[in-house]
């Protein structure tokens, strides 16, 4: 099973080693604490402990953490054979990812005299950046080898970084939680890449694209996690205050109402109405994608959860109706379904965006103008032009991610990276050490003897 | 298996769908930000953003939301065949009823102007009358459709703010943690509602009512996460300040004290010495349930230990005597032995908490009386009168749990509402689609192939 | 296979019960609410709400929490049989050195007015105290009875809290995040134990000392929430503001590249070029450790990423080459590995440690000096005598680890604490009720028989 093609000895030790050591030089000549990390800078401004940004971003920020190594990587243990390499290079592929994230958002979000100033804030933008390459993973979970993940990760942090300068600088555009940047850039970035490395026999392998009982309840654990800590991810930048209060609570509703429509739509379109573990595993978490523009603006509760209930619903028919079509009519094998979490959620919660961006009005936001809209409360912008800027937003990152994906993916065929075979897809053992799935043979003879000695002395 | 009474295509979408209509409806109509999540009145009252109430209590909430979703849901995936019912239903229900509770909670504790008022400080409130939802469903795990549980979550949460506000309200007791309000409640309203949908031919389901080895270890991580984040449940309702880190730190050291004594009363009453898990997944969290009450006040560390050990030993003895004489004689059916975790020792609890009531003094509590019993600081109640009111809660808790119990118990026995059969209890195919819990045969094949081929390769 | 010698019946009850009760009398006669926990206390400092140190420490501290008994609990989880011991005896001991710890430090960190005073940081420095425990029960993993994890547990707790007043107090070093004190000193102490305890005859368990499919699934809940929460460990002690950010962060940037070297050189020291499971769970988080001194000093992002590079690269190649030869050239069997992962990544932080505090200068460090290095701000030492004081911390502690590990190896080595047989080491059932790892038979009926009828549906 392991031929020269999939063979990583080299690989992927030369691609980690290269990698890690450039950032180590970058860092080292282009980065420097912020002036809320460094000793000195910090004991000059004489500002209270409690003023610190770590008091009021770090918590959010561990949240987030959760997110992207325990959420992302368990929710995707759900294949039978497959867990060691989604939790696996999940975790190799963010731990690179968050540091060239510092590194691209640092160059594109401004300079500090030629330096790039970091702090939680910039970790916390470094882990989002890194969700949305994990997104484009999900897409190609199981076809990838961990080098082409790599390669992908490179490329995407660099393209992502680009369009969050265009969407939140140049355009003013608002999106805290990444329903645009972050969600459905990494969903349409990841579904051209796996189009354009369509595998017409994938069907060899499909004995495996599916899950066991175990396999099922561990992708739970990175549901669970990833719906419970959704409040912290949209608050975790917004502006200090009632805003990230009002955006954890808005996502918190947005959430509790996507679990319903995805529960009933689940039951409602199968044929004896039993829930389908897909529909529950990520349905469920459309909520906190939709409600990632517009999380932070006065969407009022009512509204976040009629958006978490759409979500839900669309999320849900968009696995069991879009995802099949897709597949066999555009050739896009999406393995998680990522269409159906982060890319119409996201195009949804962008739409929302611009729609609540274009009705803000003073009288809703007073003196909090400044902080959710602050184009609009220094009159740069009028709240319909901040809509129409929202919307362009939107399309600025479709086009960044469609065309970019299309140059990303056929960068991965190369066909030098070590991609597995069609025939093995979705298994750990072409790129793992695997154990056995079965305690070994004399252990369960033991367990046998100790079950017959119980009996004995019972 | 699925016949035309346990089908759920059309009674489980349909009660989501109603009920998250009506609840948007009614948020729509009633619920508005607080001050602190609100833009313009945050910010007309011009305080520091470091004031808003999401830092004090913020993450306190995020680990209480880890409690009831991870917590209780893998908590109950200790049987064989039941992890997806228990962790996918666990997360129906309190989708549903945090968002219920927002709106019973805000009735009940005073409305402003006509409206429901939230911020972070109701969302911990409703995932604690979500918490006492979820006790129930432990008495009931297994043995009752979904349809069954949304129902009685909506009853039940309509019963606990009305028992919430009079024991708090109206009797002003004081209960934080809950060992009244949320664990009393919870267990005996469960406990009636098992005692009335008696089975007495459940023994047909019993090779399933059990665990086996991986699903004791899923149960582990609820275990771990409930002990773990308890003291943040005590405390996070608390006032600011030291209130809040006593109270969890009380109790850290009645939970650390509880784990000796559950692990010492499990050895010792096993006939050959061996722990058993049921005990340590359960009772060793009695100790964060009896300090629910008394663990904001001046209880003492070595009072907090005091009462976890005790809490600790009832609670095996429970377990191990109590329950099966509750079966046998009393027709409760309590899968999780949710009376010897949270109806004993929130007995306890309450006891502990007006003891410590009763014995309060201006010594011991200085300024801060006001912040613990703003009843006594005011003058208005003696300590004794705090303790008599305190046991009057108690009181008022276990009779409303009993009366709501039996005629919710009645109501959800209906024959309406799809609950197993006798012989397809505790099992997951009935309302789930469920996956092999091994992998396909060509699976094994390709992994006995693997393994030959390395065979030769190395 | 229970007979006289491992039966716990009677021996684990009685040292449970007596610490417990020896331990609730100490805290009665000793143990005070400091005055950021007492109400009165509190209240007469007059001082604002958020200012309680609360506020800076609890969110770190419930991530230590989770590090202690999710990461630790779960990590240990490898072992195909030995889960329920893995994470039963690591939540056991914990629990217990968790309380003695709060006695031990207390001593021996100033008592006031004959009292010892706890609050949030004496929380953390308890767990702290416990985590150097579950690293030395690492090395003994499998091969020992509970009872005598618990004496291990009462001695170690008491020889690290002399070795960390040594090192604190008396040299004056810096060691926030425990680089020497927890993890140098946990590791070698462990290592001893393990190595006076050598069972020449183990390979008779070494069926069971492996890993399945699953359990390599659980340990990596361990490793990633130590991989998360690392940053909260090495910060969560240190002076508020700078430092808690600084120490945060560089300890995210050092993990993440230790990652991706643990990676490479997994990768590039096998022979086919497969990843290794041990390693990853492993070697990814010496990079926490060996930023364990340093990681509060004005390190650099880039010298903390240098840091952790080194230490993964150091930890997979102790795994792959130096761990077989300690354990048949000097009888060391250390089941999980501690000396790679603890013993020299310590060894290397408290290095670093020592050189960086050799080069601080006042205009790297400005007024933040006094918060990281007071005795050099006060003039009292010069920079380069705080490196050599760090260098004779880690001598110290090596020390005091070797030595006390061998004398409570000895003891541990009396035949009178039930430690199981050789032929029975890393098995669950020794001491623990087991259940079978399958599905009844009944179950697998029905399971197929559903399988039927499905298909005669569909």
């Amino acid at each position: 099973m392991t031929d020269a093609a999939t063979n990583m000895r080299l690989k992927l030790p030369v691609i980690c080693l290269v990698l890690e050591i450039i950032l180590i030089i970058i860092f080292g000549t282009l980065v420097e604490y912020d002036y809320e990390t460094d000793a000195r800078l910090w004991h000059a401004k004489n500002r209270s402990d409690y003023e610190n940004d770590f008091y009021f971003r770090y918590p959010s920020f561990q949240d987030v953490h959760v997110m992207i190594f325990i959420g992302f990587g368990f929710l995707m243990t759900f294949l039978q054979r497959y867990g060691f390499s989604s939790v696996g290079f999940n975790f190799l592929i963010a731990a690179f990812a968050l540091q060239w994230a510092t590194l691209m958002q640092g160059f594109v979000h401004g300079m500090h005299g030629g330096k790039i100033h970091i702090g939680v804030e910039s970790m916390i933008n470094a882990d989002f950046c890194t969700g949305s390459v994990l997104i484009s993973f999900g897409a190609l979970l199981g076809k990838t080898s961990p080098v082409q993940l790599l390669l992908m990760a490179l490329f995407e942090v660099t393209l992502f970084a680009v369009n969050e300068f265009i969407v939140l600088t140049l355009l003013g555009a608002k999106d805290a939680g990444g329903s645009m940047t972050i969600h459905t850039f990494g969903a349409y970035f990841g579904l051209v890449v796996t189009w354009v490395l369509y595998r017409p026999n994938l069907d060899k392998s499909k004995q495996r694209n599916s899950s066991v009982y175990h396999s099922d309840l561990f992708a739970m654990i990175g549901t669970l996690y990833l719906w419970m800590f959704w409040p912290s991810f949209n608050s975790a930048v917004t502006a200090h205050g009632d805003d990230q209060h009002r955006t954890a609570m808005n996502t918190y509703y947005s959430l509790a109402a996507c679990t319903l429509s995805t529960y009933a739509v689940s039951s409602l379109t199968a044929h004896d109405g039993k829930l389908d573990m897909v529909h529950i595993q990520n349905a469920a978490l459309a909520g906190g994608v939709a409600a990632g523009t517009a999380g932070e603006m006065m969407l009022t509760p009512c509204g976040a959860m009629i958006v978490g209930f759409l979500a839900g619903v669309i999320s849900v028919l968009g696995f069991k109706y879009l995802s099949p079509i897709l597949e066999s009519k555009l050739k896009i094998q999406d393995t998680c379904g990522v269409h159906n979490l982060h890319g119409m959620p996201g195009v949804l919660g962008a739409i929302v965006g611009a729609v609540t961006a274009a009705v803000a009005t003073e009288d809703i936001y007073g003196d909090g103008m400044a902080d959710v809209f602050p184009a609009i409360a220094s009159g740069e912008f009028t709240a319909s032009y901040q809509g129409v800027r929202q919307g362009i937003a939107l399309l600025v990152t479709l086009g960044i991610a469609l065309v970019g994906g299309v140059i990303v993916g056929y960068i991965l065929k190369l066909p030098i990276f070590g991609s597995p075979p069609d025939s093995i897809c979705y298994e750990d053992s072409i790129y793992w050490e695997v154990p056995g799935e079965e305690p070994s043979h004399e252990e369960l003879l033991t367990t046998v003897r100790t079950e017959e000695s119980e009996k004995l002395n019972s």
